[in-house]
């Protein structure tokens, strides 16, 4: 999978799982250019590869990502336009990034340890599911610069009441793991030694189950979630009829009904 | 009421209660074709039924429901469509049961001991209220058989913060009572021994207030809950003045003012 | 500030906070005509004071606000059409102070102790923040007298879980600070000896960022909260390639880089 990594974004692939680790520890995996080209094309050849059934998204060293790079967006203040044009860019390439976890067949989940700050804390929103080490700490914190998390807060407030969301926003201050599992932006809160152990277990329980009913539940859950329920039901009603039909769902209940182990999934 | 009652689903009115009980212990009350038209049947009743307050729905042995009937929907891929058009129907059969009870004029409650799994757990989430067990649990457990809950999830990811959904719809891990209220999926959790008493006596603070004010609310909350701040406000503005001219207002609000005892609310 | 206050509403503003009072602490601090003009006239002279960075609201006396005028209210049944056009302007006008709250550029924080009913806990889910003292009680408890708490609802369903608004709304029951805290309604629950501090403390931390940051970010949060993803990306992204050419995000993160301290911001 060499063509689709760099420097800066380490994929590693392996029993069905694809491992992200944004690896520049210097810079707290700060989301640079390179860094959001380098996940991009990871998550881009992800998307594609049925070998992998589950994505566990992680930062190298202490921290998971501080966000933005600033000393690159500030050095960009020079350009004729004083940056207008690439920071519009920058955030709509971040966004794109963003919604290409969302998009993904395969569930992503957020290893979390140190801090997790602005666009960081918007991966961690991002992803489908989040677990913890016991030291993990969120903030939007852009707000304490003078640059309110505009786009972190699209994927917050999706994920936290909205007093909470607020808090986060407004104040700047960070919220340990404790308090982001209270509030819905994160599953799981481990022990620090514990913290791959357990998220390998969360992958590998996504890993042993069906890829088709995976797939098509991750998809229709973010499609209904802003639908009128009439609208909803009629569309989760069609998806679940077509899943019925899958091998997956006829050699997977059929085993059920006849108390037999769960099938080798075959993903159709 | 013998008429709205089939041997699958129990039909009990007394005091302004009426206590819908699924019965089939053998299947853990599973949704079949008959359970789904017998709670049909007893929903459609109560709407139009002037002397009901208040609703609770329970299964009866020691479960609450555990989804739908499998063996049924499995024997119709014998079907030339290998049961595309039985399953589409089916989906869509449950879908209205549960938009009747969103729509009832009547809050429904969910008592639930044992397992509520699949549509099991997503008549929980349905009704306006639900009070368990400490020992229920609770899951959407389809993935684990290769059958996604994806009707499920529509009520689900309308009651609980999304990470929280997600955990449950991707894993199919069983949730027990504590971790279900604390994410707001039941509004409370008594010991079993007091599950009936519990659910009882929240039914009966419905039926000792006014069920003009409770069927007028009811509606209001569902119809604004997707609009617009502004539409929304526009809205139940207008509920909210219809509501003032009631004479159960009128005269309810005279007591308070006047310090008396509540009127006997009629319902107008 | 004489010219936007009245008898019912103090405001007074010191260091950057303007607080309001609600001051008619033998009705409860109730919503009455004149409660809610001063209420909007304070608001709006707010809006356009760039002295002002945060807000908090409070009450005089034991105790936030206990809703609407019920005496004010009624005495408008003698009116030709029983009232009806008064009480749907009178929804309109306080719905209208409730959305200027949410327009309003700066975060306000409600400051709670006693209790907080009917419109009056409208307020509290209204607010971007809230506070309240150990002993404060919540409660949208119109459904008690006949009249259900329709336009607090609207507030109050997009702030809670489904269920928990649902209870509060069905059962009109009076909720403790911690439980108002534990399902989203309120940020944070000190003793009440401590309310004042607290809140201030919460409100200066809100002084101390960039205006220009807070007003943008606080917008934007409304404005994006029910729109899809990708239009929300769309929106905030924008938002925040506007706020990085700001003075303020300049220098702020000019500061941040090397090392300093933050500059004074001029909100540009």
């Amino acid at each position: 999978m060499k063509d689709i990594q760099n420097t800066l974004v380490e994929l590693q692939i392996e029993g069905g799982i694809a491992t992200i680790t944004l690896n520049s520890p210097q810079t707290l995996n700060a989301l640079s250019e390179d860094m959001l080209t380098g996940l991009q094309n990871a998550l881009d050849g992800i998307a594609v590869n049925r070998d992998v059934k589950a994505v566990i998204l992680r930062g190298a060293g202490n921290h998971f990502c501080a966000g933005h790079n600033l000393k690159e967006m500030t050095a960009r203040r020079a350009d004729a336009d004083k940056g207008s044009a690439y920071f519009n860019a920058l955030f709509g390439t971040c966004s794109k990034m963003m919604m290409s976890i969302v998009d993904l067949p395969q569930p992503v989940i957020a290893e979390v340890k140190g801090i997790a700050t602005a666009a960081g804390c918007q991966l961690v929103a991002t992803c489908d599911l989040a677990i913890a080490a016991e030291d993990a700490r969120f903030a939007t914190s852009g707000v304490n610069i003078g640059l309110f998390c505009s786009t972190p807060m699209v994927a917050l407030s999706r994920n936290v009441p909205r007093k909470k969301a607020m808090e986060m926003l407004l104040l700047g201050e960070f919220l340990p793991a404790s308090k982001a599992e209270e509030m819905g932006l994160i599953n799981r809160v481990v022990p620090a030694a514990d913290l791959e152990t357990a998220s390998a277990a969360m992958a590998q329980i996504i890993v042993d189950k069906s890829p088709v009913a995976i797939k098509t539940g991750k998809k229709a859950f973010y499609e209904q979630c802003n639908m009128p329920l009439d609208a909803a039901y009629a569309y989760a009603g069609a998806v679940m009829a077509e899943n019925m039909l899958a091998r997956d769902a006829t050699e997977g209940i059929n085993a059920f009904i006849d108390k037999k182990p769960m099938p080798d999934w075959t993903g159709e």
